[in-house]
């Protein structure tokens, strides 16, 4: 890592000497080439396989030196230094499975932003929305066969998070009687931020009521219901519907985990709103960057307004990279490889998770059964995103706690509305961090059969 | 414009030609040059100077040709078409006067981002805020003295737009009194953007209640009142302070223009609640990047709450790229070109708007004096954003149509509150859309003297 700087200096050089004519053009190739060379470098800078070097320090910084990222558990200026005593992070959703796939794809997938690279608030269409990128999400869908498109509106959201919102106050300014908020409600276990994002707001327009459960049988005629639906469920990759029935209930679709590296797909969704997200698609989950498919047109004439009003759209970079990304999954390897990898990667990962869990009567798993995909053409196993981990023991009241002491750091089972019997276990972080679980839950499930 | 693809195919062989020793290094280099000699040619695509052609077509998609985008009256493949009946655009604020100086400097402010960049959501510190980032800023601010920033803390959002209604709920939700919603109030002529925004969430905890006039010495005890303060303001350039008094007042300060491109700063601004973006700073709108200067803890808690819950922060290339510009503003020419360059533009336009109107009785501007400026260091002339433009006429009640009939496009007095005798004109648009202008305000006012 100490010798960066000079195989920097020694790039830069041999770029300058190489290139040695005198035109414009040249001229511009030698500048553009210093900056190709420096993201050469972090290329070249390996952090022990356990880390990652970015690109802010040292190299889009003068005078500062490459300084490597460790995975959890992992630590020193190369990453080298693994303290076992350290618990197993399961617990947030950071999707750094991918990463390796975009390691492998490092150029292909880069992009280069120069200093006046749309400065403007609009497109070409007076619109924050590159119909580029639209263009590459329909190829998307139709490619993978897990929604339909045509005829449709797309928008974009600062990750599928700013959609939720904007998705709730569409539906419930659709609101006749104004007296009366419309309901939103979701089916537990449910992800947490319908909840919590829902009473931030406090509107008039709308209000968190609680599980579907309370009202399955009670959706009167004054009241709008929304219902979350998210299928496959997050914490437990199950696939589902709607639960309330009746012409005041709207649903907002949350289909994050509706590719086949999570779940088969029985067929094209095809719900009046869904929204997507790439954060659990390609992994990048750090560029906030969402879509919605909506039929209605006032639905998203009202999303579309909400957009602009609260942040004036999604940043035009993150659309770029975005677009970028599509493009080398749409066009290497056939629009399949990404696939592929993602597949077996948490195919892999859910077959040593259940062969440990097996073992003992301690723990239980959410029951997954292998089931038709159409986009692999096949019967295909599960390969959930998270394991919704159930302490069996009658004592063990508190899984979290149970779990901590063994060293697994999940999330509670309250947190997503449900029992804390049950904890969420993140299979989608790093290769580190699940090789990790599993060696304390090995540790933990070997230790107790003594 | 049709020979770009035979340039882009001879830099890529060039390069590939002149490094030609075979070891892991080099093979990166070559690879990572192709990216570099893609932008080389999207460097050398002039659009006759009327447009520009950004990479995603072309350039990071195969198969596709450079396009220009042309700006408004010009067309064609390459630009080079003007259209004189085509109306003189000074509507939005897409602030493309600093386009040039970012061409100028394109290549050492540009970000090479590869496909594995910052894929979770967090930085190594567990927050969704570059540290290193926020540090550029406090540098920024202290080389500028436009801010304090000592002991502050500094979030960021997407653009000042999204900060805009973070800051009125966390002021809002210190609330004592649970019944009685805060009050929101601005005073006009504003940016419509505090009202609109405000009444699109229709929240129980505050609600927008039109101009601080109307509770100028109405301050109850038992309401919280928080008062929108623009300095300088947008429309008219001026330098101004909270209107409102009392222990229940709060202000969140948009210091949105508070640079030396647009006013003279008479000190460091020290405000428990400030706004910046770089939109009207950089010029980059569609980055979509805005921070707040926060004194108080628990605000800064709940605006991070909000911005956490809504959008899981701001994009991390948008965090990237700020950095990268920057790093380029402190570094390069002392961290004073930026201005120099941003005050002359901005002055010479004002200057050349000012001697046209000052020829007629038909129209006039908001008046802006000579003032000394902490950062020049001596006294400098006005150089707003925008212009305040008056009809004087009696019969003249709306403004915006009589520059309409003019082929003049800027937007009405109403929309900031204002009389419709006044029109807001954009003056920090591309030199094109500021010459057209020019050439319509004289056309029409010549045509007025016969």
């Amino acid at each position: 890592m100490t010798s960066s700087p000079s195989y920097l200096s020694l790039a830069i050089s041999m770029l300058i000497i190489s290139l040695s004519s005198s035109n414009l053009f040249d001229y511009y190739v030698t500048k553009w080439s210093r900056v190709g060379a420096a993201e050469a470098v972090a290329a070249i800078i390996p952090c022990s396989g356990h880390g990652r070097a970015y690109l802010e320090y040292g190299l889009v910084l003068n005078g500062h030196e490459p300084v490597c990222e460790c995975n959890p558990c992992y630590s020193g200026s190369d990453c080298s230094k693994f303290s076992s005593h350290c618990a197993a992070d399961a617990g947030s959703g950071d999707p750094y499975f991918m990463e390796p796939f975009w390691m492998r794809h490092a150029a292909s997938s880069a992009v280069l932003v120069s200093g006046w690279y749309r400065m403007g608030y609009t497109y070409n269409d007076e619109s924050y929305i590159s119909q580029l990128l639209v263009n590459h999400i329909k190829k998307l869908h139709e490619t993978v066969g897990n929604a339909v498109t045509d005829g449709r509106y797309i928008i974009f959201g600062g990750g599928s998070t700013q959609l939720l919102n904007a998705a709730v106050y569409a539906l419930s300014s659709n609101n006749n009687s104004s007296d009366t908020p419309a309901k939103v409600v979701a089916t537990a276990p449910y992800y947490p931020l319908y909840r919590t994002q829902t009473e931030l707001f406090n509107s008039r327009d709308y209000r968190y009521e609680g599980d579907t459960s309370l009202w399955k049988n009670n959706t009167d005629n004054d009241t709008t219901f929304i219902e979350f639906v998210t299928s496959p469920t997050n914490p437990e990759g199950k696939l589902t519907k709607a639960v309330l029935e009746g012409p005041n209930v709207k649903t907002i679709n949350d289909r994050a985990y509706y590719w086949p590296h999570f779940t088969p797909l029985p067929s094209s969704a095809d719900d009046d709103l869904m929204l997507f997200t790439i954060s659990k698609f390609t992994g990048h989950a750090g560029t906030r960057f969402g879509w919605a498919i909506i039929k209605d047109k006032g639905v998203y004439e009202k999303m579309l307004t909400y957009l602009d009003l609260t942040t004036v759209g999604v940043s035009r970079e993150a659309q770029l990279r975005t677009l970028k990304i599509l493009n080398v999954i749409l066009e290497e390897g056939d629009g399949k490889e990404i696939f592929q990898f993602g597949y077996s990667t948490m195919r892999d990962r859910w077959i040593r998770l259940k062969q440990i869990i097996s073992k003992s009567k301690r723990f239980s798993l959410q029951k997954l059964s292998p089931q038709y995909c159409t986009f692999f053409k096949r019967v295909r196993d599960p390969s959930p995103a998270y394991a919704w981990l159930k302490c069996e023991r009658e004592e063990d009241k508190n899984c979290y706690e149970i779990l901590k002491a063994a060293g697994i750091n999940g999330h509670e089972g309250s947190t997503y509305s449900g029992d804390d019997r049950y904890v969420r276990l993140s299979l989608i972080r790093s290769q580190d961090d699940f090789d990790i679980l599993i060696n304390k839950l090995t540790n933990f499930l070997s230790s107790e059969a003594y």
